[in-house]
């Protein structure tokens, strides 16, 4: 019999994924809508409300003690409002409040996607027991999160960590952020697969010009597609040790499609780091891949949770996220 | 009479500095000598040791319960040893043991001088009353430190808010520490300054190339002085952005000789700014000149020692660096 658990949202443009999580980090019932990415808000919110609804009609729902959201961003915690780019009908939507009310009530805590996905892998994966990581998503999007002095740091607005978005070629092209060279804008998959095709690859017989055929493709040895692993791997180093250098992480835990790829990425990037992670105090870096797949979101968001309200329990809290 | 007091040292390529600090960031009695910094490691030391001996001959040395060092970079605050970069005598040197010989066996409490900077800021500057931050010197060479939640943030070597050498240029020119594109090597002064010579800027006939005459120049209307400002703006934003997007600060307060340039520096700043901070959450971000002028080494050293040993007084510990 379960004792004290939390509920965990996992909400993305194109699924959104809930769960029972207990204090260990099990996930103990699953329930799944696919995002209605393209309606108004409050169809979306029904989406998430029939998630809710699965996990409330069971007996585990009375030991359920708060609820841990991980969303696509920006979402901004101190208001409790979300405006994920790719759901534009939530634009500083009260998804907190709402979720609270479906919920019964319980308290409610909200941090962004690569948040919560760094509270899962220093809970459970590859960045437990290290005081001071990076961990992030390189994808469709390259998203990411922080733990520092033991704790996660979602920042005020919970959106702490989203290396994306810092400019590491301040010339460079323009990212749909309204900034310039990006990380994202460089290292995510879309775009090493559009820098290949640019500079002259060709898809197989199957058309599929994804980042993942342009790994095969370099696997193979194709020097093209090994270029264009080779300068994501380069702005994810610049990227990374610029946070190394501001932080003092000293593991950047990578996950994501496009970390799938394994050493065809993670080769590359371990030189390039040799390159930009320069400074004495940041020379002990290390890059590792993640390790809690597709359940990192849902487990993630319960860490979230059980360190927002340590009254759920306060032994589980210094388990589950801090030292 | 002062009851509690910390001594405070702060060491750079140029000068010794030392103060005895009262928990209100007074200073009540100075001493200083010229590094010597092309000399052997003791010999660096020896002056160290008279500063220290400067403070300990009077009645309030009795009073004083810790010492906060702020040393010039890299420091290595776990291991207690510093190797500045322009006191090539001191290489893995075992300052904290030593000042804490001189010191009658007090505490010490060792922080790079960047984060010392920014201590002093937060408590009594341009930063105070702001709970995230980052806060920075651009001089000869580009430092900085963080506020993160409310409290100084040195990381576990004392080193963390080093935005000098984060890259935002990763195809940029070398940088003296090995990377590329530095935010140091296009913001400092002596790169503000080489930029202008080099695109055909000449100085009047006191013949005076500094990054001073270059902001002169500027303000004047040289068009590649006013260049020259604005590339160095440009990399300051990028790399301040950055910052933000990662650890979510509200405010960059930026100190030092280039500074004073006002807003030959801060009004490309500020548009600058407004190209690299386009997230949602840091689109309130706002850049200030700081205030503690040359004692925000001496202060901000007694502030770190507040913070790190709060039994000196836990009443002031809480006034002078935390929320």
């Amino acid at each position: 019999m379960p004792t004290d658990l939390v509920a965990a949202l996992d909400i993305g443009g194109t699924k959104i994924a809930g769960a029972l999580v207990d204090g260990q980090g099990r996930i103990l019932l699953r329930a799944q809508r696919p995002t209605p990415a393209r309606e108004d808000g409050d169809t979306v919110m029904r989406a998430v409300e029939e998630v809710i609804g699965e996990l409330t009609a069971g007996e585990p729902w009375g030991h359920v003690r708060a609820v841990g959201i991980g969303s696509a961003g920006p979402v901004d915690a101190g208001a409790g409002t979300v405006s994920p780019v790719n759901v534009p009908g939530w634009r500083g939507y009260p998804l907190v409040e709402r979720v609270r009310a479906a919920a019964g009530g319980r308290p409610v805590e909200l941090v962004g996607d690569g948040v919560a996905m760094t509270a899962a892998e220093h809970w459970q994966g590859a960045a437990r027991g290290h005081d001071n990581a990076l961990c992030m998503v390189v994808s469709t999007g390259v998203g990411g999160g922080l733990i520092l002095g033991g704790s996660l740091h979602p920042g005020p607005t919970g959106n702490a960590g989203h290396i994306g978005h810092i400019s590491v070629d301040l010339d460079g092209d323009p990212c749909p952020c309204g900034a310039r060279g990006c990380v994202e804008r460089i290292a995510s998959g879309p775009n090493i697969a559009r820098r290949a095709v640019e500079a002259g690859w060709r898809p197989g017989p199957d058309g599929d010009t994804s980042a993942a055929a342009v790994a095969r493709a370099a696997r193979a040895g194709d020097p093209v597609a090994v270029a264009s692993f080779e300068r994501a791997a380069q702005a994810l180093a610049a990227g990374i040790a610029a946070t190394a250098t501001l932080v003092e992480i000293d593991i950047a835990v990578i996950g994501g499609g496009v970390a799938r790829a394994g050493e065809t990425l993670f080769a590359p990037l371990r030189r390039a780091l040799r390159d930009y992670a320069t400074l004495s105090f940041i020379r002990g870096l290390t890059v590792a891949p993640a390790l809690m797949g597709t359940d990192a979101g849902l487990v993630g968001a319960a860490a979230a949770a059980l360190r927002a309200f340590p009254e759920v329990s306060k032994e589980r809290l210094r388990t589950a996220v801090n030292r």
